[in-house]
């Protein structure tokens, strides 16, 4: 087993809010127990974890050894757009989190109920193979669900109306070390909208 | 490096009209050469591959080692009911191929343009976590396809048209030893045209 991939499999699981036992390592990383162990083992010799009770952690040194990814998104339907998006992103780093919009947040941009509801988009984007998490955002704000994940890199969409200074500055206000990355696109006819307006043509 | 992995590995490769050379799997595999080269050495001890110049072919036996399962659609985006059929589909064995429906036939099939060209919704397929291989199906007919893989199982979707005693039947006269298993549905809403038609109302 790698090193990086079980340090990948814990940030993942942390932020899944699973307490990292591992049983749970077990089952993702598919290694057998005695090899987990003795992995785990040497990272925390190099002081890259903390094991306490059945629950593991990361230490700051440890997710200093990962570059995590952001990227945010409704993700009404899946199309090859978002999946060149994914797999731009996924190359920045070691970690990529998508953060699928609420419910909510889909009414109040486009002003309409969502294709489908935010528990089925969650579920198709953390289905996709360049996906290390795919969460929930937050109702409320954008920047708490930054604060939860505290990525390295943060990489927009050609498409996304963000502004890259006000996510640094945001950012920076919480103490949050980051890159901001704006993603080209291949063909800019690969967008939900785009494709879905064919249908009334 | 578990056996299994590795007969998979060389079957969907030869799937994907590759040769399937040492180089291709080391990458897909992502294990040391001497580790591959020991396993490949074992397959071959038990007779289960065959290894000629740089290629590696499974032998029948390799190959009855493998439960290959088969579905097909058409995926213009992808959704919580596709994903809710292969992953439905991918536990009934250990290789999962998805077949994914050409241009000419979605226009005959719908009466209208695809809302993605062929090469873009295949490339979304694949990039599914649970799907080994997709391929585009034959533009004539879909038996050509069923004898490219020679499937172990064809699953179909609960809403799919296409007639379990049929496809046997047609196996059966290909020469190809096959069970055909109908998928069921979580929730009959979860079809592309219902979920598109919510954008007209």
């Amino acid at each position: 087993m790698k090193k990086l991939d079980l340090l990948k499999a814990i940030f993942v699981a942390s932020l899944e809010g699973q307490q990292v036992i591992k049983v749970g390592l077990l089952r993702t990383l598919d290694v057998p127990e005695r090899e987990l162990a003795k992995a785990l083992g040497s990272l925390k010799k190099e002081s890259l974890v903390e094991i306490g009770g059945r629950g593991v952690r990361l230490t700051p040194k440890g997710r200093r050894k990962l570059r995590v990814v952001f990227i945010g998104g409704t993700f009404e339907v899946i199309h090859a757009g978002h999946l060149y998006t994914i797999q731009q992103a996924k190359r920045l780093g070691d970690v990529l989190v998508v953060v699928v919009a609420r419910d909510t947040t889909v009414r109040k941009r486009r002003n309409r109920k969502p294709l489908a509801p935010e528990e089925e988009r969650v579920k198709v984007v953390g289905a996709i193979r360049q996906v290390d998490a795919a969460i929930l955002g937050s109702e409320t704000n954008i920047y708490d669900t930054l604060e939860r994940v505290r990525p390295d890199i943060v990489a927009l969409g050609y498409d996304q109306s963000h502004k890259e200074e006000e996510i640094a500055q945001e950012a920076k206000s919480r103490g949050i070390k980051l890159s901001v990355v704006r993603l080209g696109s291949p063909n800019p006819n690969l967008k939900t909208s785009k494709i879905l307006a064919q249908l009334s043509t």
